[in-house]
């Protein structure tokens, strides 16, 4: 089995390579059943990287041409009645590596640094009731279009939610999104312009780089410590590019798991009415909340702080609601967008989400995860020590540790991980151009998986190995 | 009860007024059930248009301060609980007119001139049972992300759909979005720059327009004929101006009514071919198409076409379920951007769908929804005659009549809505630059409601006594 691999052509490798396997399957120089080489044996006489073998056998997996089977590897599968021909082409085309973890068809391999909880963690009786409440209730919920805020009934509780975390917004200053993406797309289109220079934390949220680099924003990278921003770099920064705004998580950050201590916090928001800096605050993980926590919008009182959140993490990922806590002004400006480019929310799912909010049962489902989180963090962080790995801080709540494996690169980590059909997510991703990184993010609600164990005891034993030949480093 | 207005000041008189109520209100100068004076009387003591106290009432209504009591007049509010004191501002600074109709709380008025179907049309009981399904069946749907190009079984739906139409189309072409308006805006994204120039039909959706406004694109207008577009003015405007593209709707256009017929469709695509125009084809009223009907995307044999359509009309507007048609690296490219601005659609809303159109509920819905359209049309249109009223083309299909009562303008018309508990969108809001017009779009599943007739009779009666004066005309 030899393919012939163009290293010049603008299509990409992955491409040439899933196309070529596809034709070897129509033509049934591969049949049914038949098992494909190993992904190492593959990159191996091809002279190409694993990672590009996996993208081209996860995008024909998920086209329907090939079976992941747990543990023993890929085999031919038979095509599924139905599905047009031409679906493999397209996840090829369009499933770049980014997107690789929103794909079906993936189940085989477990997600070690995903960026959601497992749905087995999630309260489906309580959502799955409170949906059938709204399909019997008022029909304007089911057919009509939002009104431009969002849902009355959601921003009230959206309202008293934020009394809560001692946010002062009255309800004029709080619009649902789409989920916290599209609340970070509308800030995008309403403050800013191709060429401005923005500051993001590094390493960050990979969508939020992609995002800023649809709309040819500049991008200043703030390094993340464990306390928060680096204020030094922060500083300088400010100095010399005048930048727009900072986006940052205060809480439980993505990747890292750290959080904004409260001294960072005073000196950040003192540095940014110096410099007259406003600052998007991204809160996303807020109801994983264990402990006292330290949030921009609840120390600002100039209206400088930006705040959004979401649902998708805590509740449900798929009925897309998010908010945004601004002054009125730009909370108009906002609605207005919102309107303009698809004409609102769902006023179903903010239904569902504010008889949720009302009758209680999304406080006692986050309880729960915030109790299972901390087991399970607590667990992996022994675990880690254990195995030898290197934790970048210990998080004080959230879903993630930002992790290494000393010893061992991205590339060796990986070859390892599909060994025992873990995928992770690149450290690179997180960096705002795309460095690699010896960094992992790890989602410690799937840690405890057998698989994900098997890995993590193979990584550190190989730096156990390596800590024996150099004597102990950590 | 007088209050100040000031004509330069920044802030609109709506907003002056409404605030000045709204003090009134809390200083309880005007007291809980007090009677407000009447529109017209308020416009004539201030000098200021009836809108702009439909307006401000409207805007105290949806933040309650006022009730509407339907055929009496407005009366100030009991304080609804629980609602902040801000919700007035709120409404009053985010909704202009643009959005009034979207706005809760406007029950009291008939919207004649809305673009959706009245609930007590729709098919609750299919929509609620399929969500019931839905809510009960795979985890995944509650609580996952949906792929980028949307989820595999509604996209195996859509493909089955569009083959019906004669729309060649594998899956690879289709991806989902947040209703038509995301489509629209996504495209925008994807193919426009501030300062391209593209084609729009006038009257045309006033929500293309705003839209393309926000992202600085140029619009040309190209007149729309009971027929299609004015050809001889689209190819003047193709020569002069080489536009990028052409927004149309083919069938049932908004909000003319009419639908294009063979002879326009294929000339419309030779001027395309000539002179390499992409042409965008909202086909969101696809679904109540009686008889034969001439698609541009049917004809398209070079996928010049880009193809729109949506599931908010037929069946809710909540759920906001859309798709766009379009050659394979547009769509990656668009659900590259749909997934960077909002991490991709609804996966609950999006099955949803397909288990209605794999069920046949939704089809059989639509059936419904046609003999019932098609009846309220031909009675609308018969009573149009009897009242005077003249009619832009008698349409096969849709919603929508554009009509005008000869003697009257829009204000007049507005006027005697209201006192017949009427709102009127006005054809301004169709016209691409806003001018007035004496053209009224009617939304035939509301005409036959008492408030609808007695309207429709009072300004036709008017226009009778002007033929009795001029002689006949029509």
């Amino acid at each position: 089995m030899h393919f012939t691999l163009d290293r010049l052509s603008a299509v990409s490798l992955v491409q040439q390579l899933t196309t070529q396997l596809q034709a070897w399957i129509e033509q049934q120089r591969l049949r049914p059943g038949a098992r494909l080489p190993s992904i190492r044996a593959l990159a191996k006489t091809h002279g190409v990287s694993a990672a590009c073998v996996i993208e081209a056998y996860d995008r024909l997996v998920a086209s329907g041409w090939l079976e992941a089977r747990h543990g023993t590897g890929f085999f031919v599968a038979e095509r599924k009645a139905g599905l047009p021909e031409q679906d493999a082409a397209l996840w090829g085309e369009t499933v770049d590596g980014k997107w690789r973890q929103f794909d079906e068809g993936q189940e085989a391999l477990l997600k070690l640094g995903c960026g959601w909880l497992p749905s087995a963690w999630r309260a489906a009786d309580e959502l799955a009731q409170a949906i059938r409440q709204v399909s019997r209730g008022n029909p304007a919920d089911l057919f009509d279009y939002a009104p431009p805020l969002g849902l009355a009934s959601l921003r009230e509780q959206l309202h008293k939610r934020l009394e809560r975390l001692d946010i002062a917004a009255g309800a004029e200053r709080i619009v649902t999104t789409h989920g916290a993406s599209q609340a970070l797309d509308l800030l995008v289109r309403a403050l800013l312009r191709p060429g401005d220079t923005v500051l993001v934390e590094n390493p960050g949220y990979y969508n939020l780089f992609n995002l800023l680099r649809t709309h040819q924003v500049n991008m200043l990278a703030v390094p993340r410590t464990v306390h928060g921003p680096d204020l030094d770099a922060l500083q300088r920064l400010l100095v010399e590019h005048r930048p727009r705004c900072l986006f940052i998580n205060s809480l439980y950050h993505n990747p890292t798991g750290t959080s904004l201590t409260p001294k960072v916090a005073y000196r950040l928001l003192e540095l940014a009415r110096e410099h007259d800096l406003r600052i998007i605050e991204d809160d996303i993980y807020a109801d994983f909340q264990e402990g006292p926590a330290t949030r921009l919008a609840t120390l600002d009182s100039e209206q400088r702080v930006i705040y959004l959140a979401s649902f998708s993490k805590t509740l449900s990922s798929s009925l897309r609601v998010g908010y945004v806590v601004a002054d009125a002004a730009l909370i108009t400006r906002l609605a207005e967008l919102k309107m303009v480019s698809g004409i609102g929310t769902s006023r179903f799912a903010e239904q569902v989400l504010a008889q949720m909010l009302a009758n209680g049962s999304y406080r006692k489902s986050t309880q729960r995860l915030r109790v299972r989180l901390g087991q399970h963090r607590a667990r992996l962080l022994a675990q880690l020590e254990g195995y030898g790995w290197q934790v970048f801080a210990e998080p004080n709540g959230g879903m993630f540790v930002w992790v290494r494996a000393p010893g061992h690169d991205f590339a060796s980590l990986e070859r390892l991980a599909l060994a025992h059909s873990v995928l992770l997510t690149p450290g690179a991703a997180f960096d705002y151009q795309g460095h690699s990184s010896a960094w992992l993010r790890i989602n410690v609600a799937y840690a405890q998986d057998v698989r994900a164990q098997g890995f993590l005891r193979a990584a550190g034993e190989a730096k156990g190995d390596l800590d024996h030949a150099l004597g102990d480093i950590t």
